[in-house]
């Protein structure tokens, strides 16, 4: 039994006014933390025409307990003004069952992270909220292993799952991950549904994401998702893997 | 800032009336998944005045959702009347933060699994319930990460931790995962914490895990955590790499 | 000391009448062993006006000394007789330093493969032979020592060197390797040499093949080295991840 | 067909006087690399009387060309001099097919390096030599792999094969490698041949080395391969992982 494979059709799956999965790729782009109304703001003006939906975190999933951990509520708050402002819906991470209904209460969109892509009970809570689902594959998860993770969400009756590939654990430290793309083509494949890409995380390398977005869109993905910052150099969590807003405008420029 | 080092000496970790870090190595044994009464005290009884503890699982984290997932409280019931009836404690797998109070209630000790590692909600919760906490390395968890997310459990004011190595993700598919017996020694020797092994899940192949008890021990470990089924090829899960209790006694044995 | 990094420009490497790095991307294509004339004229024949250069392996290194080993200096003879039939140069692969001057006197190019990649002695017999070499990445090689792998090439006065990505080691059995597109991006901006990709090998599924050469098309490699067997299903080494003639013309067409 | 597996009586490996694979473990000792035959010869005379074997590198195979790449010959005479005067055998790495007859008319063993695991030139020059020949597993070898490989030498009327553990490529850099103590195991299982491992290698770390030497031989391996230096801080290659002749003493002592 499975939800994955629903007859020959692929799944299209609705955030807003916007389609995944139905040709046109789909370009996320915005900050890793939302760090303040004013770091969003400035980095989504310039590039709000170019883009059809933001993200940011405002819960932070971190490796130490001691690191900044995001402005959690506060930052849905922002989140959702800056998306009414420039009328683009977002996707936000959520980190625990119990916050399901708070950041489903504002997102257009829950996150699910790569370190949580096995946390069953998470899964099943976002697939009980009926908002559609950003499924990141986990670090060292087969393919097998993230479209069964799926399947815990529309075994739930929620058939709006988005697959994002985001990078694997690899042995050369050149990269942060080593970025997937073969896989997330092959998981498109062996199921009905929407596979985008984020070669932010999935390379950890700003000179990278350029390419790769341009590679993920060659290969026939349903989108990308890219870490956009006002100020990447003092952005407070992954500057080092963030365009800034003129850096992927000229990258958008070359791929139209 | 950091919990895990505190001053030179290394930290005991009491369960019951038994003893993690005091020089003695911790035998903890049982089946995967606690299938029936009957069931688990056949598996037990052999080989209870051998072992310090009891393992079992009565949530069970599954990749798929169409799998057996535990008998969940009535597990508990069970691996509680078990525990009772050979005087032995017993360590127990939760999976999210609102089973905590549940399976608190009952078990000796909160085991969080390798899915979990960075499941920091649920770290949280399980460091506030005041239990002992065991907790499994990642399946591509470097040391660090590994031990920082034991500081979400200390930093509750929980110090009552132990690590548990459980084989990594590889490319080799001749075993389950690749047991890196050297991280666990490393990460006990960055840490004040006692540090053991489950060679069962570590290696996944049965000819290779009474070897790997031997080879835990041997290096320093503080203890191990062993599969041990009553009849291993009809386990529910997990029986190719289950010891029956003469195979695990024989191996006993040996190492006396 | 390295002869990597040469000033500000990019090297270009010729290879008969063909020029990697000069902007325009090389596709070369061929089966992965050649095992008649026969065979070899009726894969390249459909395909030969598309393609910039011939690949087919007459010394074939394999994992079991069992295996079909290649069919040597016959091998060498059929691939130049093609090869001059439909003016294309060719590359094969060498497995020893005592093959390279044999291999040298038919084949335009050099090919060092993933298993020989710190095979040193052959390294250098290759670059004291001055045929342009290509060398493939290692299966587990970071780019610090592929790149330090050419060095040995470069060393010997010989700058013809072209770097391949043909994947790597993962612990996913969905692919025969993981194809590391942005590792190869990377490797061409830390040195000054042309890198291409194989597709084939990099993933080691067909239908995975045409989207990764449209991939590293777009992510500015400089060319692309595939698989394409006039009858895949009975070729006698990597059918799975063969193309057939008609396959391949159906992926460029949508390129071009 | 293989020779992997000759009836159920494992193979015993004689080498000089000494003999793998007969129940006693064979302890190998000496530096990464013969430096000089006073640092030779103060790195053995200390543990002469404890050790059954020398190791040391003439040819050393090093990722950049521009290291230090052994004093070859020379080498090879310090080596056999100081095996002599304390009339222990000794093993050590051959790199080419046309180094061999030299490494041979000096060496008791010939050492194939992870690197080299699939140079089947070497591995067939080496079979065809009639010494007695260690091999090392490749950095990302299967043990599938690995055991073929032995097989190129044993089809050559070689049977004095021993393979030797030395750790494999993993996500994490706490250590150089990932010891698979339990791959080493299983190999020892799927074939009549004796294992070895190198703890040194197999962890990078010197605080590893004596645990995993205790652990290689309460798993059951037929010896262990030790890096020690006279003075490991400075060491022309791997000092990091190499032990003081006293470090070594005192971890033997722990075992007897």
């Amino acid at each position: 039994m499975s939800y994955l494979y629903e007859g020959t059709d692929r799944r299209q799956v609705y955030v807003g006014n916007i389609m995944f999965g139905a040709g046109q790729p789909i370009i996320i782009a915005g900050p890793c933390a939302v760090e303040s109304e004013e770091q969003l703001e400035a980095g989504i003006a310039p590039i709000a025409d170019k883009i059809d939906m933001i993200r940011g975190g405002a819960f932070k999933p971190r490796t130490s307990p001691y690191s900044f951990q995001g402005l959690k509520e506060e930052g849905l708050k922002i989140l959702q003004k800056i998306s009414q402002k420039f009328d683009l819906p977002f996707v936000t991470e959520v980190l625990s069952p119990e916050d399901v209904p708070l950041v489903a209460e504002y997102a257009d969109m829950l996150q699910i992270g790569a370190r949580n892509m096995q946390n069953f009970a998470l899964l099943t809570a976002a697939g009980a909220s009926g908002k559609p689902v950003l499924l990141k594959r986990g670090m060292s998860a087969t393919l097998k292993e993230w479209l069964n993770a799926a399947e815990y969400i529309l075994k739930e009756g929620n058939m709006d799952v988005v697959l994002c590939e985001r990078g694997i654990r690899s042995f050369d430290a050149s990269t942060r991950n080593v970025f997937d793309l073969a896989g997330a083509v092959l998981a498109r494949g062996q199921s009905c549904l929407p596979v985008i890409a984020d070669p932010s995380h999935g390379t950890g390398v700003r000179e990278l994401v350029c390419p790769m977005i341009k590679a993920s869109l060659a290969a026939g993905l349903d989108g990308v998702m890219v870490e956009v910052h006002a100020d990447p150099d003092s952005a407070a969590s992954d500057g080092q893997q963030s365009l800034s807003p003129e850096e992927f405008l000229d990258c958008l420029a070359v791929i139209e």
